[in-house]
């Protein structure tokens, strides 16, 4: 049983949910790397990104009641949504300096519209009494901040992203500004939405299709830092406005190890995927939220790589975790998602664990769902999550909700719609939304907070750990 | 919208779900053809049947009164259940002759407990809100009427099931007495479940591991006729003491050509498989069960095989229908169960049209489901066969509800218990029974009346037609 | 190196090879069990039997002067052909006395044309350099021994096949006949081929399509009792006429145990298997023909099946050796052949090990080969069993020649053509024969008499014993 | 039947071929744009190559005579070799003019023991009868004229490739070099192998791991019109100090269309692919060598994409010719190889018609083969692909050659050792050769001159046409 403090919801950001009608693009909706990322003819060419794009999207911006009703309707008492900062500053900020009379200024250069309308959306969901879980940062940079395509072409260019020295000063100013804003309102904040992932796949992972794709140990690192950084300053700078808490959402990895107990790579692989990052924001963190998708198996490399003052001495298994057959199985036997992803609930418990071991603070599941167009396996992994986090909440963890990502299906990334994550099936054509079978499962839950009617059918053993 | 009075409920069958405990299991149950049949050596060795006993089966004979709270709770207000033959005269009742006093001879060799254990199930079917729906016969024969190895082996025996001549006057001795106990509490009566496949595994398609597999397209026919006849001498029984409806229960399938509108194939195939056998009961019968799995997709024999009257034209072409790989793809793209059957709705349609065409009877859904362990496609099953049923409907025929095969998981015959049909998981080991995310889909159903809210999303295109 | 006396040639039987031309089937050709068994309408309706009939086949009753070239051409010296029993006796010899004059008498109703025209057969390989190695029996039995419809259906009948006890002496009459005229032309006799699987198959494993297809243990022993005797009989009525080699043939089968060293069902299966004929036959054969295709992984079966004296306490492993995927993979990774056979080389040197320890007698190995079509695997097949019959050779065991199954495509029983073992491709329309790649291999290997020059290249590990 | 003259033989390259030993690389060795590609961190940590070196390789350097004893003995008359440029000159040669004694000066800075064993390498294959058959440059460019790992991160260099305008200059000083120092022994000179892949998977099509895998439409144009002046000037240049025939090598790609004679698209795929090239060179050069892998199915695009004055109205089907799954099937029903190439022999005849039409050259089949390490495939490859050579010579061109890819496996660029192309297999631990099946096939065809024995055996319907 999950108490009736727990929260039952689902996650959204904004580039991914905003956009809708090809028609109704607006100078605005164009100002993010992310944006002209998917159009570039490099990448389409060479299949990096999918040719699908965001405007052809789940229209939130425009359907937004639509959405927090179903939300409502299946249980939910909690969404996370994500501000677009270039929507709110489509323009650079660099000129308004930090301190006295900041926000005023910054307040003459914003898009009021943006901000009114923002404000409309979130008065929405108070209206059907959901909690208002707000994300300040979401993969997108403004491209005045961020020119991907130079940087990858190694041309010069002072909008390097979050390896700019000064991007997280400007992220503190729009983050104090959105908490000027809507401090009366936000019931959780959060500064930004899996960091490592935007540097690792920006910097480390090329092939990955996100922006910049530009292979760089150095600025990997320093990508990460800077974050960090932002972070940090982000967090006292809501703190200013508004009481409510404040934390930061990561994406964690739990990995397995091919020999047992191989400490030595599997506490390599912890730091640099979990804890790096981490460490450097724990002190400004009210909560933690943890994304969880499933795990990596690793075994260690004969020759560890060395590059500034970090060493990698592991390597990825194929077969396993995230580096499975589309749609195939793992070699564990278990089912893998459409995105090659095994389901692999037992990380998300073991996580919890050391999250909470590490840091002890209040952890909110901030996303967890499959690529599952068909619906064949999101009901088991719904009750299989929460299995985790019961048995993980059963052993002392303080965990305060479980956000699925997502409600509706929404833009992924390179991938674009062919991965669908949502509860709710998008008729990308009608703009409708249909709960698919799964969904009802999760009404089923969150109404009777309780997975234990599922117990004891478990095709997968999926909640053997 | 389905209306009101629009049955929805599940199937079920005595021998199939009744034994639950090899520890428990008495003489009694023991005396039918199918349980020596599916512990004798040669079936065994050679992999005929699985070797699965039904002893270890879902136990309904106990725990009757959960299953029936489990309908009730998701939705259900009608429950089929099947009397097993052998239960109530374990031994020969040819001695009694038919006619006066008859009954009341009967009543002397009746197996008393049987009948009290079946009152109690019904009452407490009663108690519970839920229509008492009765059939009398699914497949199994007293081993008094029916000795499947002596005839398999060619030994001289008079013990040949249903193509003995004394066989229907048996049964309409054995349905009178059933109607006369229980004429008070039964709300709909079926004298038998799907004589098509008792004849057609039994002496045509001998491969498919049913009693007495041996292959004589005489007795095929014979089986076939002496089972209507059966049918008929019960219907004209049971309504000297009930005034409920009573029908048959029949498999039906829909036949697609290769060829577009090749009539000449497809009328010898729906007369063959449909139509013979409901030709010779139609008169009797108020209304008419329809099971429904899939269809056949047939091409044109290059010389038709004669056997009797009966001419064959026409054979079944592999990669459809009941001819798929088991749990892959159907050469339409559609997945197939693990039985190997193509989800095919439409064909449930096209059936609902032709029967109601011909016959002009009340027509209800008696089985409809598929072999899914893991519940990949259930959901999606239930959703598109009742869109099915809908759109019949508006189309002037009358249906009268739809009953899933089945409620939980049971002895599938040959296949023991590698076939899993149930909404709900049955714990063999625990005896326990998990509803699977489907039933919480069913009971969305059934409570809304209304497949509506799933329009829309249809990941394998079933809805279309 | 092998040996300039070792033999390289290939097996032929009569009734897979003889005929291919419909329209000049004559009476002659339609006496055997096997003619009938694949037209029944039974076995056809069933899929039991592949609706090829043999008298499509590859005809070397007309073509057999371009076969025997082929084999010259490819490096072959040595020709394994059978005697089609039904076609020298094709109506009952049980009226002639065995004993004084019964040669003449079998002479006067013997079929002339059939003697003569073997003859001619035998000149020709003569003529060509080829040794004539004459088999007796090759599964088919005469129509007035063995009426398997019948027998099937458990009508009454005599014609039991090799379960009736005076078949062994009509044999030994049919093999005295030939060995009285041929003694002046055969270099190799053998008795049968294969013993073991027309009872196994018969009586046991009732759903290979074999005739009869009755299921009965105590047949099952009988059948082998009687072909050793009738073996055992043949082999002193040849001696009397000639004095060259006499022996038998039989398909041996290798075990592996999935617990290791599990002597206990290892040696119940290859006593049933291998040794339980073989050691009734000891004492009378000169050789011992060696058919080797692959083997069985085998698991001790929880309780032990009784029948007769004999114990069974064993069942086959799926995914291994006889029972894999037709033209998948075994779960060893290794590739299985079009019919589902792994291919396993190591057990061909096991069973030449272990039957030369039994035996101490010289060994042929009289038959191996691979069903493809496609030829993707057979040079690998050739190679790495003849590594493995060097192998033993090497360790003292006296194996005399390699007899390929086959040289061209032919008649695989209730597989029909779908199973094609040629060397040689057969133009079933044409009646040509192409040399597949791999028979350009086979002439590699018998004209250098060596495999040394493959050693070295070995894609699926098959030579690392 | 090909004639005598008819060569039959294989092609090598330098950097595949040559290295083989790790303790054995010089300085020279590693002076290649290639050499520090395939050790680059970028590439190995994101598998954009596969971590394989091709010092590990072939060693043909030492080895030579084994591999041209090889041939011999396996009816070859003919041997591709390739010079490579950074091992005769690894450092720049810009410092020396154009014109009168260029050569002498050359002379002075060309590394003397590369030169000396190429002529010894040479020297072999005269005296075992093998025609000398040189190509100049085969993918790998000196260090000074490209830096690779600079032009993919954008970083200021002069070392551009063959996007310098000044590159074809140098190799002109270069192949003159070598006309000079070998006139006397090469039978057969080509300048260059396939130009058209180095600009296309360098520029364009970056995925396929060729450096510098930066894209760059533009640069994609440059670097195959600077190829078509280098050849140009090369050809003049060699034909000062060698009568011997000169021409150039390319790779050409047949194009099917999804709609049937779509010749909007098709027209400017084969332009784009073949023509525009080939049209540059199409005056100086004394043959064409055709190198031929598979076709591409394309469909029009629904918007063209424009590039300077290029137009791109077509994308490729995955599934056909290149596009099919590794090891798979393509959409066709043909086998794909392990590289994921469809068998489309057919596509290798349309060709040698269309090149014929075009420019009335004599054709050299110059590169043809499969990557199969287990040699499923390879001898129906060859087969079938010298009925479309002899196909086309029926008709009237003009074939003087087929030379397989390869003769021994060797180092697959990005791919590594994991596509294995060889006729013999290479062991690269033991720098062993062991000849696959096929080649026996091969051998066959090279003696008879003939491919009329394999003609009816056409598993996968690949003569046909």
């Amino acid at each position: 049983m999950f108490p009736k403090s727990f929260m039952f919801g689902a996650s959204l950001s904004g580039f991914q949910f905003e956009m809708g009608n090809p028609n109704e693009v607006k100078e605005l909706d164009t100002q993010t790397d992310w944006f002209v990322w998917v159009r570039d003819l490099e990448n389409l060419l060479n299949g990096i990104v999918s040719g699908d794009l965001p405007e052809n999207g789940a229209w939130y911006w425009r359907n937004y009641e639509k959405i927090h009703q179903l939300a409502v309707d299946f249980g939910m008492d909690t969404l996370r949504i994500g501000i677009e900062w270039s929507r709110i500053f489509p323009s650079s900020t660099k000129e308004i300096p930090f301190g006295e009379g900041m926000l005023e200024k910054l307040d003459e250069i914003a898009n009021k519209e943006a901000v009114e309308h923002y404000r409309r959306i979130m008065e929405d969901m108070k209206a059907k009494g959901l909690k208002v879980f707000v994300n300040l940062n979401h993969f997108t940079l403004p491209l005045w901040i961020h020119d991907p395509l130079a940087v990858r072409k190694g041309k010069p260019t002072d909008k390097l992203g979050w390896v700019s020295d000064n991007t997280p000063k400007e992220f503190a100013k729009y983050a104090e500004y959105i908490a000027w804003k809507f401090s009366n309102i936000v019931d959780y904040w959060s500064s930004m939405n899996e960091p490592h992932v935007v540097a690792q796949l920006g910097y480390f992972q090329i092939m990955a299709g996100f922006p910049p794709s530009y292979f760089s140990p150095e600025w990997y690192i320093k990508s990460l830092k800077n974050q960090a950084m932002a972070h940090n300053l982000a967090y006292d700078a809501i703190k200013k406005h508004s009481d409510k808490p404040v934390g930061v959402i990561y994406s964690f990895t739990w990995f397995d190890t091919v020999e047992p107990n191989d400490k030595g790579i599997f506490e390599n692989a912890m730091w640099l995927a979990n804890w790096n990052y981490m460490d450097q924001v724990k002190d400004k963190t009210d909560y933690i939220g943890v994304n969880y998708y499933t795990r990596s198996v690793i075994d260690k490399l004969p020759t560890p790589i060395k590059f500034q003052d970090f060493e990698l001495n592991w390597y990825t298994v194929r077969g396993f975790g995230y580096a499975c057959p589309e749609g195939g199985l793992a070699l564990s036997g278990r089912p893998a998602s459409e995105f090659g992803w095994e389901i692999y609930p037992e990380g998300l418990y073991y996580l919890l664990k050391a999250i909470h071991e590490r840091y002890n603070k209040p952890l909110i599941v901030t996303e967890n769902g499959i690529a599952d167009e068909k619906d064949k396996y999101r009901s088991q992994v719904i009750i299989s999550h929460l299995y985790a986090v019961e048995k993980a909440m059963n052993e002392g963890v303080d965990v305060r909700g479980y956000l699925h990502w997502s409600i509706v299906d929404n833009y992924e990334w390179a991938k674009g719609y062919s991965k669908r994550f949502g509860l709710a099936y998008t008729d990308l054509e009608k703009k409708t939304y249909i709960p698919r079978p799964s969904m009802y499962v999760f009404r089923e839950i969150a109404r009777t907070r309780s997975i234990d009617q599922f117990k004891g059918y478990d095709p997968y053993n999926l909640m053997k750990f």
